[in-house]
């Protein structure tokens, strides 16, 4: 017992599908960097699935229990039955939570043991962490968002080619981005879970799953979207939670249009995005990839860290890096040319040379007023800079070559 | 000694500038949130300015010490001896970070005591809490982004607009954007002091603002801009951090290139935003203003918060708020019409008999193709419903209305 410190904390997992395998390979990878972020190492102590092992024995034989059944049948038990046991629980279970929140939080309490969740709401952003943690003491005005990643999947795919519902929706199981049966996807339902679970902890009031109001896409037609881009309009399934007035909230899933100079109107594709607004921060947003296995493994992950760490770690230097200077990156080019023929091709050549390939190439202007703009590809900065000394030294220039770094990535 | 848990929280203040100001106000205002959150009430136990105070006697009357001087001198010597004194400190100042870290890090760990900073890099987004605990075991392998926002708003003011660099500075400093020496936010210091923070906890290894390469703004040119935005660029002032293969690290600050569907490029104004990268989490993008004296004072509050609190605290429902179904939204509607003389009028009639304004109409197709597409400011769902129904028993309607909610801020 007074080696507790150096023993390993002995985690039992309960599930072992797409998220709970991802979780345990996770473990095997990253114990090393758990242990030098809060001291203690993990290991699996036990796994039950629906063939295999004895929750009891399992729970005996661990520190912490990470709940990654999902539903709430035998998950509910479990939890339960951990919390009354004194132990940590780690969930990504947002059914449960939804629907279980007062069961759960109020044995939590009693039994003195953390229960943490960041998995169950918006992939991996660390919505929850923020809420609880960063605003724990702000009076939040409205948390909304982007929470269920295959009708948004579903919804950018219908604006960007004007596909019918149905056919997206085939194209998305097909892709992965919905399950067999999409139907609490599309109907709104996981989204209304999802938003149960943070009215509850950005207004510190009990709401259930059953008090949200929710519509789905179904009855999206192409054409709405398409009259809708001519209004400047883009279409996403948010979750609202909002306070109005005094003590009033309003809790709803639904579609709903928003204008381009919006912070959610970019967030296309499988992704989630949430803001949180408040008169002492103005808002924030967050945004990243839904839920993929690595991904909700991942913020697993961060919230058994949370439990062992027990409070924030002080930043310990572990590693030594080396700092590196001359790295790639792509360039825009700016040239004051002399309005003569051959002045590209002596400028292509010199990039050629240099090892350097263009992407874009724009030629503006006649006589005293021609330009070159373009766009070269990722190169080393050494690499560049010669190749832009050189040309500043061909007859063709009329002033310096003038440049700026370009980020290649072009996310849509 | 034994009513500990009962008694108030004593915080002493250092420094009461802009941000020291609006955080003993939020203070007062949230005492009882705090108190909540955390189970203990904190309080101003004595304030240090230039001109009044004794620190020792402000720091022998404190539980907590929070310092919002700035700059590395007095501050550097009242934070040490504050850790030495075993009392947890919050700061905002990102200087003292960048320059001393190893030294206040090192000292926080002999003495056993947190120092939190979450306001001293970008602004309300809680980017320190989010590296440090939810991926504080994930292998991150970049983290960058706008960290300053006086250059922000140059920037997208200037790609906006076509104004010069200098005419624009001045707007933002009538705007309070910029401040009258604005030498660190423009030639990239102050995002290179950021970036320093943010590389040391990323990456687990010392970094010091010395190490960092930066470059600013001052010689952007209106054409650059305009040239770029042809290429479908808009440009950043971007700090990087970036591990490149086991052993090198990269971290530089410099203006930057984005194409549209970039995450970072729709972020303008004065808005700081940062992407964090790792293989085990893909990427999350967190946006939000830069500082303000309300945001940097709730940055503070969270992670005096968190220092109270200890361990992260279990949901606890202390408010009973009532749901409401009926709230305003705007709505855009689509009806098919007959394509005849007055359509129009008879439908603006009934929307405006129900109180409800246009904000937008576009009609489309001619004979049995003819709709009317528009959008409607805010009102009540009731309001609306009542006239949707009364339009879909006109004569001119060719099928059931169709509408879907719209969100009406543009931020732009």
């Amino acid at each position: 017992m007074s080696e507790q410190g150096s023993k390993p904390v002995r985690i039992g997992l309960l599930g072992r599908g797409t998220v709970g395998g991802a979780f345990a390979a996770l473990i095997a990878e990253r114990a090393a960097a758990v242990e030098a972020a809060c001291g203690r190492r993990p290991e699996i102590s036990g796994v039950l699935t629906r063939g295999e092992g004895d929750f009891d024995e399992i729970l005996a034989a661990s520190d912490l229990v990470v709940e990654l059944i999902g539903g709430t049948g035998p998950a509910r038990e479990h939890v339960l039955a951990a919390l009354r046991a004194g132990r940590p629980v780690v969930t990504a279970n947002k059914q449960l939570l939804a629907q279980h929140g007062d069961e759960l939080f109020e044995v939590a309490r009693e039994a003195g043991v953390q229960i943490r969740f960041e998995a169950a709401v918006a992939g991996v952003i660390p919505i929850v962490r923020v809420i609880q943690e960063s605003f724990g003491a702000t009076e939040i005005s409205k948390v909304f968002g982007i929470v269920n990643g295959t009708t948004n999947f579903i919804l950018s795919e219908m604006a960007a080619t004007g596909a019918a519902y149905e056919d997206v929706l085939e194209r998305a199981k097909e892709l992965g981005y919905a399950e067999s049966d999409p139907s609490d996807d599309v109907n709104g339902a996981d989204a209304a879970a999802k938003m149960a679970i943070l009215a509850r902890l950005a207004f510190h009031t009990p709401i259930t799953l059953a008090e949200v109001a929710y519509e789905g896409i179904e009855t999206i037609q192409p054409d709405d979207l398409a009259y809708a881009k001519e209004l400047g309009l883009s279409l996403k399934l948010l979750g609202v939670a909002e306070r109005r007035g005094e003590a009033d909230l309003s809790v709803r899933v639904f579609p709903c249009f928003l204008y381009g100079g919006h912070p959610l109107a970019p967030v296309s594709g499988p992704f989630n995005a949430v803001m949180v607004e408040a008169p002492a921060i103005t808002e924030v947003t967050m945004s990243g990839p839904g839920a993929g296995g690595t991904q909700t493994a991942s913020a697993v992950l961060g919230d058994v860290v949370s439990i062992l760490a027990g409070e924030a770690p002080v930043s310990r230097p572990r590693e030594r890096l080396n700092l590196v200077t001359d790295v790639g990156s792509s360039f825009y080019l700016h040239l004051e040319v002399a309005d003569r023929p051959g002045v590209l091709a002596r400028i292509a050549q010199v990039l050629g040379d240099n090892g350097i390939s263009v992407k874009s190439v724009v030629q503006r202007g006649i006589g005293d007023d021609a330009r070159l703009v373009m766009v070269v590809h990722e190169c080393l900065e050494s690499q560049f800079a010669a190749a832009v000394e050189e040309i500043g030294r061909l007859d063709d220039m009329r002033s310096a070559p003038r440049s700026i770094r370009v980020i290649e990535e072009e996310f849509v």
